[in-house]
């Protein structure tokens, strides 16, 4: 198996996500192997051997993607053996033309605690944490976004993504079983109104989720769960309030298309 | 000021990380503007309208970076006024002619719950939850690390970022004032010798956090910070345990180091 190599002076989490996205779109199975914090020629060495010596073990060229800011370590990377693919510095140039400014290359430039947001984004989280599950309705006003929903319809990991990735504050709020007699907005909710989204999910997936929970259990029951689901769809409608179905979607692509949905400012890009 | 779009017929989450990398480099403000779920004709037309009267009203080509899966959208939005930056097509080819093999675009690639590693995330998601701040001490055996240190040391949002990023599961236990005296492991950790890493940081810094929660407390007080910190690290020594100073570090930071240190292996790529 050929061997995907992920090399930086940072976390190497650019590196991650620009070889993963190119190497997904091939037909092929790799050996992933991610060296963070290349910060030394004796590092970049040390590196550039164990690279060397993948391609004597298996003899097929390993691919490298290294994103380095440093650029004597990135040279030297460069000699290894494997077939490197810098996007840094191929589209660098160009960009500087286009900008008519030369880059200033720092070090832990992104990733790092001394972007601008990174207190908003721990600040989200603390939030986040602080909310969750209709912990604290007292602190709706300070929430960018209030998630609503029933149990298990993806609400905290969607919170939690959206404070992570994005320095977005989160409150969430669970419709229970003892609400659906006649489901309506608590007061509490109403007076935010503006902030709502909804998420709802196929009775069939929240079935398989809440099994793991409580198997064989009323609150899993398929007819529980629709009973549920069709009691909530009907006051999002009826309260205009904009929902998603979130069956077929991973956390990042229920945040990105919230916030593309509701036009929520983000802190970090 | 100069706007940078960034587009996809996905999360563009990937779109995003290229450009920020390449824009953090140059000196200069940007307008960040994000178009996820690009996914039909008429919607790629809109997005090229909208870029062509963001040249018109500044002045200033946008800057375009795009990951477009499908070849017909991915056409449409390079004639827009913009300037395209588009690194997996650049790279196809070369990695192409490397592999011998032709590629095989499928749109929500990454960054959807189709990758085989989806539900490791949100089993690790849960786990991190449900064994926050010593909770659970009975299911440190399914940990795949313990995160140890006082109060506020950046445990909880790092079990939570290993969690979502690479669905690895963390548990944590907080060193509380009270195990100052004669600090040493409890039983239940003591037994999972192996899965413990420390986590420590500087007394200012500890204080100011500690002081946003409970100001003008002892708790947060220097003193107090710096004595508990210095006994936790005392017992890191003492027993071996490896341990990290977080001061200066992001959640993505300390994240990779931990990875990088105790070679703990990670469910995503």
């Amino acid at each position: 198996m050929r061997t995907a190599f992920y090399i930086s002076d940072g976390t190497a989490i650019t590196a991650e996500v620009f070889g993963h996205a190119l190497l997904t779109m091939f037909p092929a199975q790799f050996e992933h192997v991610t060296i963070p914090f290349v910060e030394t020629l004796a590092m970049a060495q040390q590196v550039v051997q164990r690279i060397n010596d993948c391609y004597k073990t298996t003899g097929l060229k390993p691919l490298v993607f290294h994103t380095f800011v440093d650029e004597q370590l990135r040279l030297q990377i460069s000699q290894s053996d494997g077939i490197c693919y810098d996007f840094l510095n191929a589209f660098v140039a160009p960009l500087q033309q286009e900008l008519q400014l030369a880059p200033v290359p720092k070090t832990h430039r992104t990733h790092s605690m001394h972007e601008k947001t990174y207190d908003f984004r721990i600040d989200a989280v603390n939030f986040a944490l602080a909310n969750d599950d209709g912990a604290n309705m007292k602190n709706f006003s300070q929430a960018d976004i209030i998630l609503i929903g029933v149990s298990r319809s993806g609400k905290t990991p969607t919170s939690l993504y959206l404070a992570l990735q994005y320095g977005i504050k989160a409150a969430n709020y669970p419709f229970v079983e003892e609400d659906m007699e006649a489901l309506r907005l608590p007061p509490e909710l109403k007076q935010h109104k503006a902030k709502l989204f909804g998420l709802t999910i196929s009775p069939e997936r929240l079935s398989q989720i809440r099994e793991q929970r409580r198997p064989n259990s009323r609150y899993a029951s398929v007819r529980q769960c629709t009973l549920e689901l069709k009691e909530v769809e009907r006051l999002y409608q009826r309260e205009q309030i904009p929902f998603l179905n979130s069956t077929q979607l991973s956390i990042e692509e229920i945040s990105a298309k919230i916030i593309a949905m509701t036009g929520l400012k983000r802190q970090k890009y």
